[in-house]
């Protein structure tokens, strides 16, 4: 038989007398003291953010906490028809909705950022700096045939509000740091190796913004995740409402059409 | 082949110059303007809650965000363990354990005194009706073999430092409304019912709380689990930093003692 | 400190030579010899079943593996077009719809079978006892203003082809007992009570024969789910090869109406 | 206004009077006639799979669904534990674990020496064939700093019974290809590169298998996980019977250790 173990954790505790958060009484130290948006950083960082940080850190989570009929909200509503026993399992399953291709170029804009300026050693001294090092980056991106992360968007070609917006913010804060200022240099530079003007999409430069707060880059999908929930909260109060869930069930399931089997064969094979 | 549909929303929508949401400019008006707390508050309810609502609405979120080692924080550290390649399937994990054990208590008790007051009609006009009120209200639950959801705590026998303190910031904030004037009440004449004096626990002080705040009784246990998405994503964080799943994972495994199958039988049901 | 704890369990076990499942050799007497609904059975009910409980067994499964374009596959379609890196999060967000509406119905008939046989004591003896039995439970749901669970389908309005079909499985195999009896026997009375004609649906027969089974009730929605996964890989194999999950996305996000928030009032609630 | 689109699929599919799956009666053709193994198989690949090929799937299903205390397994009972009221919560929850680490070994084998075998064109002639292509993987690896997929056990250090066994069955019915052969190969002379000997593991083993099916390599893990929900199934069973959720969290929880909160700096990153 193994030994018992010990677990250590600097979150939350209690006795019989006291509860604790981050060494906090939670009672009267955190409760009515400490925003959710602040309190979710602190949690994460396990240290206090500044206010400053706190609102640039807000400013992403309003950035991505809804945009309308996406996957993710499609899937909370329609768990929500077929289960309406189990709130847990409609945000669940809307949260499953955060991989790679929808939720995940938060995290991606953030590590890719992060890794070029590990590989840069100093940052560059000024704006020449960075426009050279941004250069280089998406050049190499280009001929190894990848996209840079964070860049383009299928709706807002013109541009993406929310990127000029979330770079005045952490520039008021004081939280423009090494991340943003080489995302923003890609968004000066890399017509010169595309040859077309593509957006800063809103979602990279959220993930430059949290890597400038010093957030865990492994979390950075999480900051995203976080904010969804509070949007499918809002899609699930939505669906209380006016429901949407069975008609766009029915839009589906009344327009199938049978088909015959399609046997794979191995030259039908994706991976 | 059914006729398009058209699926209504007052969420997020956006167009190629403009991202709305809740019909305000999310990149002006939201971003850098709204908390977070606020912003959720606002998905849900559809209208923006003063500043007083959002505190007592952020202490509410600051009061269920972690509880140390919960079911719901060991199922995320583990699922991460196990599968770290998606962050979203660990969050999700661990919120699939806010049910009806851990974190229903405060959804279950904003819908009892709901029901309660729906039932009672006018409110009582002062300390003594609401006794009266809740005296009736102990008196049904224990005659009909029920217990008073919110009502008795496990480790906090004495008193759950939460619920003086969220009754107080509500009644700072002027949001201390009926559901928790019922509540209060009910902490105390139980006694008087049950023969011994049990603590108001602080997961039913946020049901009553939220209910008081007029927010949707459907989901008040999305808020709580809008809380533990926070706190859940501070266990993955101390998950990287101090690691403990692995080692909980081996504490069960090389503990296991193999046993012999032991067949169902009809009179071994449970159901 | 608190003491080392053992956990028993008849289920997978290995040591550096061996592995045994429920007290077999795994390799030498499970693979190639147990086929996976058998095995299935017999993981959830510690017993090895008779090759007609597994014929029976596995036609419940094929009533309830597909059905088309339901939420659940809708589910799992989409979270494949978020998420493709994760198919775990795919099946586990369409399996979240298997709740109290759409997979629910095997369940709850299995449970409140269940519940009339064990307070009516000694089953009957012939058809007409069963008759009596089934009147009388008919009679008692539509005075407390119940439905008969398993009863009435959308579509299949004279008779859903599930239901004759596994009864006479059952019977050929020997298995069809009491829960599938007083089933049959409502389905022959019910319309003397509610003045017309209702099928017995596939899902409540399912969840007749499961029960006569043996089966655990608790865990009828289980299998249930077991049915669906292997469901849901086939929408997921269907829609590797002709994708509809974006078509789906489109033909929502593409059809939104933006319209004014709309507050909740009191008035509004639903709860 | 978008056009009404339809939506193509051969699995099921209702009328008033008839259910089909697969183009085929499902009440008359499918219940009862066909094995679960067999239509998870079918629904997969729609084609219908001999008696052989059954055998084998359902041999690798067996493999895979269950090995004791797992992480999944722990997560399945304590979301149980939590949420009593969800089962679909439950093994939602055990599911999501099978990412990369826990049950993606099966996925990753596959797609290997698919890979592999895509790139050396033909396939060798003979055993020495296969040791030269094996040889040549084997040493492309290791001069890459990567491991071989399937090669390895932290337990079964002298061999995995499932392999040996699996290869077996897959020669009596005739389904031994090209990634079998492969495996088999790269178990022969690993070591010659990697100066020790490793085990071919079970996972891998059936990834190969699976694989040699012609099963779409994508959904590899997705067999893995339906031979998952059987066993998290049986893990339900037995903790309705033999519960140790509770003592599982509690051996977590009573050994918890509060320590103090631990900041992130730019140093400490993983990323």
């Amino acid at each position: 038989m193994a030994e018992p173990r010990e677990y250590p954790t600097a979150l939350g505790a209690s006795s019989r007398e006291t509860i604790t958060l981050l060494g906090h009484d939670l009672a009267e130290e955190v409760m009515g003291e400490v925003g959710f948006g602040e309190l979710a950083f602190w949690l994460a960082a396990q240290r206090r953010p500044a206010p400053g940080e706190t609102r640039v850190f807000e400013a992403v989570l309003a950035a991505l906490a809804d945009h309308g009929f996406t996957p993710t909200a499609i899937v909370t509503r329609l768990t929500y028809l077929s289960a309406p026993d189990s709130v847990q399992g409609a945000l669940a399953a809307g949260l499953l909705g955060g991989g790679s291709r929808f939720l995940g170029v938060t995290e991606d804009t953030g590590r890719f950022l992060h890794d070029v300026l590990a590989s840069a050693g100093e940052p560059p001294a000024d704006e020449a700096g960075w426009d050279a090092l941004a250069l280089e980056t998406v050049r190499a991106e280009r001929e190894a045939g990848r996209f840079v992360p964070g860049l383009g968007h299928h709706v807002h070609k013109d541009g993406d509000p929310r990127t000029p917006r979330l770079m005045r913010i952490a520039a008021e804060e004081g939280t423009f740091g090494p991340h943003l200022a080489l995302f923003a240099a890609i968004g000066r530079v890399h017509p010169e190796v595309l040859g077309k003007k593509l957006p800063l999409n809103g979602a990279g430069v959220c993930g430059a913004a949290l890597a400038d707060l010093g957030l865990p880059l492994e979390l950075l999908r999480g900051f995203a995740l976080l904010a969804r929930t509070a949007g499918l909260i809002g899609q699930l109060a939505e669906e209380l409402r006016r429901p949407v869930g069975n008609e766009i069930f029915l839009s589906v399931d009344l327009n199938n059409r049978s088909v015959d089997p399609a046997p794979y064969t191995p030259g039908d094979r994706h991976g």
